[in-house]
């Protein structure tokens, strides 16, 4: 957090070109395109959750509190990779409370982060924390849908219909740039994981890139909408 | 109501120029905006539910009985919000019967209000009765959505993630304006909140502006959502 | 049927200008939007359910097979009212099956008849079924969603919130002409009502004009939905 | 298999006249449609299902893990139906996974196939599973949207509202290539069915044509949908 609240104070320049561009793949225009389809999918209702891509050196990241159906690039913030500056703060509004948690991703050599409120998320967090405990990860087994998540960093391929998807789950905090360190620290021990579930919150998912973050994310909100329904009818998410 | 009445007797004037410009921020244009996202969000369906903005001392309002997706800024109220006249009263349309509980809000600084018929806070006013009685407000906490909404008039800041979410529930009428008067009571005896709960009917949530007023009234419904489905799975609400 | 069968062999016009015109309000664009809409709902999946506007002594009916979210003016069949002939009948499709049931609405005053296979409608046809009796009507009150529904043909306004809501139901039948006969029975007896369900298949609902035929079939959607949630909740219909 | 590997190995071509076109209901045109239409429906959602469409001797099939909502016609493979050897094949893609599945459709004269992961598919498969064994099909009778269904292959007409629906459920595989022999089997158990369920996965419907293939899929997943809701309830799939 000491990097940014001194990017804040350092760099007031709204360097407009950042993010400007005809380009719809362009991050700037990228992200306002991704987070109207998250309005609709339930994951950034009320301004929750965030998108942020990196760009070469450059970090792209939907601002705080703003209606992510309605966002305009010109709402973009834009921060250095390597020292962490704004090279981009538009006045009006907040840097991402969950800046920090982007960059934790990044620096673990992602090229886009997405942050989301799904329900589906936050009940599979209270549904593993009642039936398997506070230490538990999200397990399940045997769906197809699991190979849509890759089998980690460094790895070729995507996991297989006979394996395991283990998500990790990290306490809430008051505030989100708090959860830097067990997400870190979740990052460590399952370093396969591309993606850490917050409990009673959401979950960050990441990826290679916009692509792959995206695609992952659906997956495993697919994965949660479906173990839930599966508790409401009383079916086991694995063999045991 | 008997302000209202007067109203609409005393005043039959059409002033187009109230409700016409090019502005998609004009309140006019704003609230045809809404609504249509409202009906996709099955807040307002069947000419249900209702929404006002308050623009300097005019408040301008949807009306009664139309279908909400398909508003025309032709079809809006527009009303002095210091003698309660109608400057405007599209001779087609009836004035909607939330308006003496939209001044309500107004009266208390807010800029903007909007009532739903969401089926999530309908279940949650009914879940509530069965489960705490019927003097007991809905309550919830650590839900990370809680943070969207914010402290109370005159305070500042949202609500922290470990606050308990409070919102009162008033019993419903037969007639929509006889709300008004538990309406304020309930504004009196939680002076901090938001929103209102009416049993069986709806919600009323307002803000000090649009911004705030829609996305309150999303997180609400997001909350109360997932709390219907906390119910389903035998979660509880509060740790108590 | 009889007369319907007559009208199919005695007249193949295809009457181009009863369904052309640049007006969206006109039946044969007006039935194509409304489809598109109740496709967007789940009304009307899989090509199921249908719509059918009186206009004059003229009769737009969609057509049967069709997907209805894809629909064309062109598409539309015309039937003469009093004849019950076809003034246009587009070779590529099929009469509605459901022709004779709107026809019954029609002589009964009403503007506008939708079809639907809404899953609410079915499940609470099977749910009252096992509760309470193959004879028993859906019977809700006390949900402020009820103040959509008319009080009946002749009678001035809608029903109030004390009002108990009841919607007849009718047993399925092989062909769905004849369904004719029961939903006819179904309006003798229920004089008032404005809609008809039928056991695990759907809804017909009816209405003096489009704008109430739309918002009653929209109410009753919403009502029939709110009570399967609330079975699912355990939480009563009635206070009996 | 053999006979795509060989394909993939021997020819390279663009062909890029194949999948231009003006008329939205050229099969390259079609495709992407139908697929965005379906990943609003939630069948295709992260790079999840496909689509393939038989267009004279020419099959066209829609890429392995894109994002089906956002498809163009050049990222469409085209293959010659005769000899299975692609004339278009797209670099920056990899042909889909399910090609021999549609081509086992195809071979017994559908016109298109589509395969979706619906939620509403794979947790009948998992409740057939448990309520009836392992080579249990999932059936239901008594339901009007039974009637969307075609009797079968060579037959006159839809199922009739008492016929029961029957659709054979296979077990996945790791591969999805190996689903291959077991859904010929299923083909050929049940000459009649124009879909087979895959557990834990998803489901294949075919058609004599994207119409018949499109609105048999939607009336299926509307059917499965309401089964499940249905065992929420506690309400029976058949009298027995």
């Amino acid at each position: 957090m000491m990097a940014i609240e001194t990017a804040m104070s350092s760099n007031d320049g709204s360097n407009h070109h950042l993010v400007h561009s005809d380009d719809p793949m362009h991050p700037a225009n990228h992200i306002c395109t991704l987070c109207a389809k998250f309005y609709t999918l339930g994951w950034v209702t009320g301004t929750g959750g965030g998108t942020s891509i990196r760009h070469g050196e450059h970090i792209y990241i939907a601002p705080s509190g703003v209606q992510k159906e309605l966002m305009k690039p010109t709402d973009i913030f834009v921060m250095d990779f390597n020292n962490r500056e704004y090279l981009r703060r538009p006045n009006v509004h907040k840097p991402s409370a969950c800046t920090p948690l982007f960059l934790a991703a990044f620096t673990r050599g992602a090229g886009c982060c997405i942050h989301t409120h799904s329900q589906w998320a936050v009940l599979v967090t209270l549904l593993v924390e009642r039936d398997f405990g506070k230490d538990a990860c999200f397990e399940i087994e045997e769906i197809e849908q699991i190979k849509g998540i890759p089998k980690g960093r460094g790895k070729q391929g995507n996991l297989g219909y006979y394996d395991r998807l283990r998500i990790p789950i990290i306490e809430n905090t008051a505030q989100e740039e708090d959860l830097t360190d067990s997400l870190e620290k979740a990052m460590e021990k399952y370093p396969d994981t591309y993606a850490v579930l917050v409990r009673r919150h959401g979950i960050y998912v990441w990826g290679d890139n916009v692509h792959k973050a995206k695609t992952q994310c659906e997956s495993l909100d697919y994965i949660f909408q479906l173990a839930v329904e599966m508790k409401k009818l009383g079916l086991l998410w694995t063999n045991k």
